[in-house]
């Protein structure tokens, strides 16, 4: 039997030291981008361009990366005219700030799949963040598994992934069937695309959760982003 | 402007004779199987083998089929024991009783689809269902989509069914991939197999109904008989 | 036993070289038009008119005839001004382009049957669909079971339709009813109509679901152009 | 502007001097039955045969009249072990004590209409509650809406009950075809009879709240007692 | 045992003969004011000023009243330039026309309960309604139960009731309240107001269907008029 | 065995004279102060500036403190520019009337802890609220679990308060580590911050109330000011 | 702006050394009881009369207190075979060791109140855990608001308590009116009793959140434990 | 534009000639094995013990290892009458049938975290199949997040693995911490754990899809093996 008291864990104790910044509304954890490998991030909904441009601003003058998530073009134009230098990815909504290229880091491709066109929004959320985590990032579309021969002709692209990202909406089924053909981990991303029974991704949602393909695990709803961030520490392993 | 009351409809005139027969538990109608063209059908959960036997009897009394649904092996024994002459068929828990082969009448073949060997019983009532209606039926089993060759493998068979019943559990996608392999109608039965987000069933019947191929129509969970009533009707076509 | 990678499938050979087409967006299944018999379908909702008109464009360069679905008179409006040539259904949302009236391929009526007057945009999307799909269509509006001498009414009329259509929001009872008056296939679309515990086109699609008629299969809620999809392979048979 | 202190309301004050019997488990509201015009009726389930005894032994002895809902024969035998003097109704599964016929109180027929077989317990308790509470009660049953012309053969019936019950499970729509063939109250009793979508009433109970015959109240799923208290109350108006 | 096709009902003969009005939109049942001896009524949400003209100007023609439910100031100002001669009840949104007051027919006070400020428009929905409807109504608002002297204090004006419509949102606890005080027939009307855990109105239903006390009945969530219709039958017995 | 009739309650008799004031819309609880010792609080969503500020002013007349929850900006102003002398706090959406400070009776500190910078309006709701009603208060924002040495570093402060109300949203976890770390009761706020999954709070809500810390006791979803009210009673003990 | 890893906080350098034991399954938090100032607690269900016998044995080795909850009689007798010298509790299902009575602690009355006969094994384990935790504890039963003047012949007793845990099941009002009669904290425990629309405690559970009365928070269904967690807390301060 | 049919495809080819054996209720995919790299696995429930030992015995006939998952010890023995060679572990609910230790062909140390002890076996089952793939496996038990020194004194465990499943019932928050701590790959599965609100594990699903920690990606309740297999996917990389 072990007590717990008595091995002073050395990590513990360099937790105790772990830095953070107090701001007025925030207490910024400016130690996560050396424990996790990867710049902040900002979830623009619900913020306004100042409040971002803010974040943004002392991100930057620590020399660090950041990137804002789901930022609407007007918000981006906004905030890119209180700090300049940064890049918006429309399809993608995503608003870049960093120095230069990322250094790619992902040791194979992240393949972005996709069903349908209505999942292009989250698909390129999940490319482009991806690309700025620097992981080498293909797509394919549209390749819905009502037609399957579609999907059935990229087969070999589908192979040579590293790592997938499976993006569908309405019953959410494409990543059991690209799961069932390939032998590599599928990150499965339900869109709130659909009407009726759908009930904003909840379909798609169960649907990934319970694929009888036993390489495929989940994200949120819509969350191309979570898919990318899991994708990126796969990919450097 | 057409005036209802006008026009005395001799359909609705035929309705108010319309035959029934007045049991001490229910108001039997008797004119189904003429208004329908196909036997009675009596679903067995919540019934003893007494009221069972009860209504098999009037129905072989008149010189009709009937056809008992989700009876287990011990029932339907006591109902044999009370009314022989049925024929009871286990693994789709059906107990038929009528007067030699049903007359085949469905003008193509129904194909029943399954997707995992869980899937078996409620595929089971369907074709067995299908079959006492008078339809030529063909069975493809364990073809999941997971595994993607297995299904592809009997597309043929696939094609040249005039109507297709595809069952399946868990996320319930197999209904979409057959159904864009095909130009035929095809009902989908969800399964309550799964467990978790399964919800049994749930996941399955949103699936189904939220399908991506447009030729999909769905019933409610383990309802592998009303597909084979729905099936048998199109087949008459 | 039979041992499945002995046997060269033809018909997947064939799959190998189904035609689709790669656009920047999208790979679309030019071969869909053959394996269905049916025309390209656009989903309008969360599409812009230019991305509309994109696809129409590229269908009708192919001499193809293309039907968007659930577009408002403004986009398609705007489409028309980009594509000329088509013909829009305000109350079915509907914006058809094809070469002259569809032949009519379906071999009897289909009757479109809808319970109140706040069903008639989806019943409206299935008849229109359905007449585009090259069916006879007959309507049959307002007959909603809380005043059950209209729909009797009526019965000789649903008895002669070869697939019937039926629309209902609220408790969604009306496919039962009309599925106990006639012995052919009837296809229930519940739609979103209602308030409080209705939730959206809930309780009539469960209602739909569990329906005492076994005649009756389901569609999505408000899915008038699946319910129209179902009906016209149907009615080809 | 008008004070409520300055009224000392006769009622409240009355209220202050309401009777209440305790005992060891409970607060037994002898007043109830002044209260209500309604003997004091004991719900079954998760009590024991001593437990139910004890309160019937009560009540009885203040010579009052008591009854025990869903109550099994083998408890309701060894209550009347314990306690003799009452009667059980095994399908209402009502275990009745009371001094004779209970007096007819109500003015009109309450009339009890089921919609299938697998209603009928559900059924037999409200009728049973309404007979013990004094109202000439009429039952009507396996009039599902699947089969209309059976419900339509008794539509002069109907129209002679001062208040209906309707127990339907399933999708529960016959409380919306009766409400619209009659100008009385109807009270709508959703059942769990059912499977799959049916998920244990639910879908009829949506189905009855969002009925479009405006003359349908709904209680409790299965809960036939209090339709029949409900009914009683207005038949006694 | 009794064949139903044995006696020619009456009634049937009767429903077949039952007077509708087919229009370009709907099949308006003309015969419904004879059979329920109430006014047609009309939903608004969902129709347009000039539908709904249309629908009264029919109506007017024929002599009848009519009730638009649910319409605000601004439609209810555009149907009456179209159609003069109604009345708009703002805070019940609802526009009557009616050749002068409704005759009573009610033979007691339907009384109108309300828990807070925001139940105010249901509250005031059932109230017009119910008047309209030829009933002496009486209301008592803000009497939630969390300061229950406000509701002991008018225990003689609820006892006088003969019929008792009550309307609460949150936690919907006023109707059993209320229901335990009286002996007579409660109309229990959850409403929408709330937020969080209320989910739009599902939290006071629930409890309503729940409720201890056996006299309540349940409608659909913000459904005064169907308490008031249902109030307005009971109280003509 | 105690006859309840047998004790004139004194409590009781008080509460016939219990104070109220009836205005056209509402039954005004003018004992609430005296009972709970805190001044009245006006829920703001659904009414207008005017309705706000009639009860507003009645409450000043009478001497009175009064506090407007959830009150945006421009309906602050109108409120104001009719009756003066109030106090706006922006991030809190609260509006309060009183007669200088509150005076302080809070025994000891209640802590607001939140989880991420989008629960700031609830935790100030919750700050506000607590202040207004004489509580010293202490916040602690932006220490969200997933990077827990943020937390961590503040545990004495944690451990310092008498109360602690902790806002979360997305998963909800944050109440059960601080749980973990404090022996005073935890009043848990969930939030309807996030997306897809998070359904509007209820995942947040589910978590807290799972919560594997014993205590912690959960409000609504977003109500900052309930967990405020239970705070303070708790904090006068 | 103040730097965190500058403050090498007291608090996290004692966390470090914090005691815990690691058994074969379990790493047992020994320092709880310092920490929250209670005794361990096992939660009985899933466990085997063996485990609980081994944690109950380790906690008395140490010579700590140790509460079993939702123990069932058989398994109470197996354990109390093992490990003399524990107490159980039946219509609590607790199992209690301790030395001697617990010493009293708590400052004023926990007043635990339950609305009927069914909710009793819940308020009797909200009262056994709170006694066993060194609270002084009285008990209101059956005081259901369908019969608001038992409630009310009590009130005295309810405004003394100086914590009050409010239990109820069906659609769980109880807390509301007892919330609005006292200004003291009330903890509201919804029970799984009820059945249809009560869903297992659903009901009620959203009922308590959406309480009208403010000073009412809310532990899980039948969680009678957590309520006497918190009530213990909060009396002790 | 790049033309589909114009390319053909090899990987397409190949999957024409794609292994399976049909067998009389199955159609076994032997070439998983191969494209996965992991044996073959039988999903216990629902199978009889003939069932599951028919497959076993194909599968060892062709010299492949074979696993059952989630068989009890009764089954499990049943089957291993019939073919011997098998190893059962009973905490983790597995049957093995291997030649030898499973080669470790992981690359680092997959480490299974679980909150309580109830949510041992799903925990037992994740190691246990991560184990039979050839992972370096490590377990940390009894963590959760209401004790946080227990799991803060093991961070460096925590951070030296490769990959990480967290299996969590309750609000299931574990992983959120962990995330929160390692810059990996955290798989998270919810277990049915819990009563009330947990839903049989939907408290912990959503808790864990909504996740603040970006680097957590989720599997279905209960489901270990589909953690392990994704987690052995990930550490073969």
């Amino acid at each position: 039997m072990q007590r717990g008291e008595l091995e002073p864990s050395q990590a513990l104790e360099r937790l105790v030291h772990l830095p953070f910044v107090d701001t007025p509304h925030a207490r910024v954890d400016t130690h996560r981008a050396l424990r996790s490998g990867l710049p902040e991030v900002v979830y623009g909904p619900g913020k306004t361009a100042r409040q971002i441009a803010e974040v943004v601003r002392v991100q930057r003058g620590a020399g660090l990366a950041v990137l804002v998530t789901r930022i609407d073009a007007a918000t981006a134009d906004a905030v890119l005219r209180e700090v300049p230098g940064g890049e918006y990815d429309a399809p993608a909504r995503l608003l870049c700030y960093a120095d230069g290229e990322a250094p790619v880091r992902g040791k194979g491709t992240v393949l972005v799949v996709s069903a349908g066109t209505s999942d292009l929004a989250v698909a390129a959320e999940a490319a482009g963040v991806a690309r700025h985590y620097g992981n080498p990032v293909e797509t394919l579309h549209d390749v819905g598994i009502a037609g399957i021969h579609r999907l059935l002709a990229s087969s070999e692209q589908l192979r040579k992934a590293r790592v997938l990202i499976v993006v569908a909406g309405m019953e959410g089924a494409l990543p059991s069937v690209v799961g069932g053909m390939v032998d590599k981990p599928v990150i499965a991303v339900p869109t709130s695309v659909g009407y009726g029974a759908s009930f904003g991704g909840v379909a798609a949602l169960l649907g990934m959760l319970t694929s009888c393909a036993s390489n495929v695990c989940v994200v949120n709803i819509d969350n191309g982003f979570g898919a990318a961030h899991v994708a990126t520490l796969i990919n450097r392993l």
